[in-house]
């Protein structure tokens, strides 16, 4: 299945992807939110598609072309991204390879839709993208173990997870501070169930600045795989259902250009994972409240 | 006010504390949470309050002695830690004062009662205490300025940012990995409402081990004071009502102890804030799923 979430920011409904086109899934479905997880909502959303005699298409109801997405996962508990998790790109960006995962928490307030804008921070001179496979986890997950780990998957989502260099590396203190701005993280089209995942180890990830070629890489050569990170985020803090674990980005962002880049307003980055979609957003600056 | 959450882990409900005791509150308030905060509840429920001819104390169900209290703020979007915000316990860890806040996330994940256990992780040998004054807001705040953050603070809680440090400084990345342990929050008894407090630079902060003192320190030495925290921590993401920002700890924690001196299963932690209450945790290993 490929779930999403459309309408208003606030205000996304459920819905599903079918054949190429969307469909209002708020008859089957009150969201695509933790409780929805927690309570075996996936499986039942399968066995009620399963026991619908009709093609679904002709039962629900068209969501109109144009119409904004969310992120396809209502807001979860936290977002847990892991860094340097591609060894070209922690050379890149002129740190170690990391001997175990590195971990930080991006805000919740910075989920946002895969097409909605960026916005540049106020006094921020270093936004960056970087395209993430994020990993959606399905039920309560503690200290659980690698051969284990993929049970707790509920599926797999597009992801930029965006970065204020100057805030991340500069202003003192963790990583926090560049990472969970408004906006700074763009999740879908799709949350995408792993049945329709041939091999997640295996899915080309690439990245486009107004339309130049920026990262191209591919999640084979993750330093650490999904059940990895799974079972060692596990140790330090219980996953619940509906939260994130963003498993890093390849090489090609701004930082590791020469000289560096950052994102303009104006700016059109475009991103895509293999069977995970595709998302657009176009940069603009932190304008007064709407 | 003094707002305080009774009843099981998952299931509690709101109430007040009048006249030192503690009476259920939930004919008049679903939950202390995002919403509430969000519609205004704090005033409605004082209003509420106001409106009533007779005692409180006669009209709400008295809460059994002995009852567990819970974190009193539901479980919010984020839990914004600062660091090394008393000179002081900066010295004591070895860091450099800060020229600007220092900012991490800790786990939601990590809430729990004031009197639930800390329980030791997995594979952790230095889990170490630290009392907080803790912040809530009230309402949405973005790009505030200094002068006028105060009118977004709901109140104010005791807060133990328990952290375990070798996973905090020594497993690499940032401190969210030793910050945001289960049962690493303990937060109360009480959210206490800003007219509640004289003066909140002013309030003595202490917490003993085992009867022991081991910090004792007072909010007139905080290097960053609560306006600067908020307006600061509003320039990187948008805070949402419910929020909370800890607003970090006095020096006498164990990792400045000579040697350095870590919880172990058994100790009974105690920590109070002038106004605040006081919290009493014993410190139990992890053991299996409950």
């Amino acid at each position: 299945m490929k779930l999403l979430r459309f309408g208003p920011v606030g205000h996304e409904k459920p819905g599903l992807e079918l054949g190429g086109k969307f469909y209002d899934a708020s008859a089957l479905v009150r969201d695509y939110d933790e409780a929805f997880f927690a309570e075996d909502g996936l499986i039942r959303l399968r066995n009620h598609i399963n026991s619908i005699p009709q093609q679904l298409e002709n039962l629900l109801p068209p969501i109109p072309e144009g119409t904004r997405l969310g992120s396809p996962v209502a807001r979860p508990s936290k977002i847990v991204c892991i860094g340097l998790n591609y060894e070209d790109h922690a050379r890149e960006t002129g740190a170690a390879i990391p001997t175990e995962p590195v971990i930080f928490l991006k805000a919740s307030t910075a989920l946002c839709g895969p097409n909605d804008h960026i916005e540049i921070p106020r006094d921020s001179t270093k936004t960056d993208w970087e395209v993430e496979l994020a990993v959606v986890i399905g039920k309560r997950a503690r200290y659980v173990t690698e051969a284990n780990a993929m049970q707790y998957v509920a599926g797999y989502c597009l992801h930029n997870d965006v970065s204020e260099r100057a805030f991340q590396l500069e202003r003192g203190g963790t990583w926090d501070k560049g990472k969970g701005c408004d906006t700074f993280a763009p999740m879908g089209p799709y949350l995408v169930t792993p049945d329709e995942i041939t091999d997640v180890n295996n899915l080309r990830l690439w990245l486009t600045v107004n339309g130049q070629p920026r990262q191209d890489g591919n999640t084979r050569t993750l330093i650490f795989g999904i059940p990895h990170l799974i079972a060692y985020v596990s140790q330090f803090m219980t996953l619940l259902p509906g939260d994130i674990i963003s498993t890093g980005t390849p090489p090609g962002v701004g930082l590791g250009m020469n000289p560096p880049t950052y994102l303009q307003p104006g700016d059109v980055v475009e991103l895509g994972i293999d069977g995970l979609g595709t998302a657009r957003q176009t940069v603009r600056a932190f304008t007064e409240e709407d």
